[in-house]
């Protein structure tokens, strides 16, 4: 049995692209949580992951003790060892797409991602406004969402960005989830695709058991004091 | 005929990845320089990649008229080409292990990166050391590099990390680049790994044109007024 170890669902943004890809998919695995309660080398939740990775972060699979990390890595290691499901897109051309879109995913949209960090449970519509109004990267950053799923969903027919639920929209899950909690504003083609991301299974069930968390995380919340 | 568009060779790292990687495996491609004039949207070069690729960036692979942009994604594609070519590693963990790796570099590495950008040209021991005494995450970026390097040399036996030269080596090869500018200290194995990735024929190839290149660079070149 696997084991994916992930961090608190409320704020790992990266823990959710597999946890979502692997439930939706249903592969067997187990999950670990390591819950957060700081990231100094002292915390319990860096002791306890750096014993198993070297990056020591979330999320990491690990299968049979072989230990596989960084999100995209695992989501290729996935669909390398299930080749007879399509994690990724079956279409040569599609599937290169849909790895372009995850790379820049993996390594871009800073300014969002720093600005609206994920906080499934919050509704934070103000500060959404906010940092759009004050901080145009992020705007650039969000003009670029909509661009690559217009054309993906456009070129595939939906619904989801290659047709069929894959690797890319598990990689664009927490960003559904971001662009909902700061009520980012987007055409109603993307609001019906976050609505179809957020009724999937593998993302309700994450949705589902952030809800349930009980934790607010004073290092994760920089724009609220408690829960509300 | 694949046209892959590159910046300039003595600074832009993530051009140098795909060039090296198709080089050293022979792979059919054109070269399109883009030379870098600024990264501000009237720039020559912004102007010109801005019309080929929605992220306005290098390295970009065009295929018959598909665009493929992102490294990770680029030598992804390459190795769905080229299934009979040993892109990556053969054996499945080994691959993994391999796209644990360039995951980590994708993401990853920001504070060698920033301090330390490319810059095959030019020696510059001094602005090395320096910054390794007043960035301790530098040092802390550099202590990973060996690990995971000498990790998998002594795993495979070598010479490159996963044996056989691999995709690994190729998204390491701007590292090794740094990390002799600066002249960065690593062990004994790891500065022979280095001369191998010097005169390996890919890397050699891209270095004798970087080094022919004439440009300075400013914007390139946080710690000189001039090349020497």
């Amino acid at each position: 049995m696997m084991q994916l170890y992930v961090g608190n669902k409320n704020y790992s943004s990266w823990s959710m692209r597999p946890w979502v890809l692997m439930t939706q998919f249903e592969l067997p695995f187990e999950e670990v949580m390591l819950r957060f309660d700081g990231f100094t080398p002292d915390s319990r939740f860096k002791q306890a992951i750096s014993r198993l990775s070297p990056t020591a972060r979330v999320p990491l699979l690990v299968d049979d003790g072989f230990a596989v990390w960084d999100t995209l890595a695992i989501a290729e290691y996935l669909a390398d060892k299930f080749p007879e499901r399509p994690l990724w897109p079956a279409d040569r051309l599609q599937r290169a797409r849909a790895r372009s879109l995850c790379a820049e995913m993996h390594s871009g949209f800073g300014a969002l991602r720093s600005a609206c960090p994920m906080n499934i449970e919050a509704a934070l519509p103000q500060i959404g406004a906010k940092v759009l109004a004050e901080q145009p990267a992020v705007g650039t950053d969000l003009a670029r969402i909509v661009a690559m799923w217009t054309e993906a969903l456009e070129a595939s027919g939906g619904p989801y960005l290659f047709g069929g639920f894959s690797i890319a929209d598990a990689y664009f899950a927490p960003i559904c989830a971001r662009l909902r909690t700061y009520a980012l504003p987007v055409p109603a083609a993307i609001e019906a695709y976050i609505e179809r991301q957020y009724t999937n299974p593998g993302m309700a069930a994450w949705v589902r058991d952030a809800l349930a968390e009980k934790e607010f995380l004073d290092f994760e919340e920089p724009y609220r004091s408690s829960r509300d």
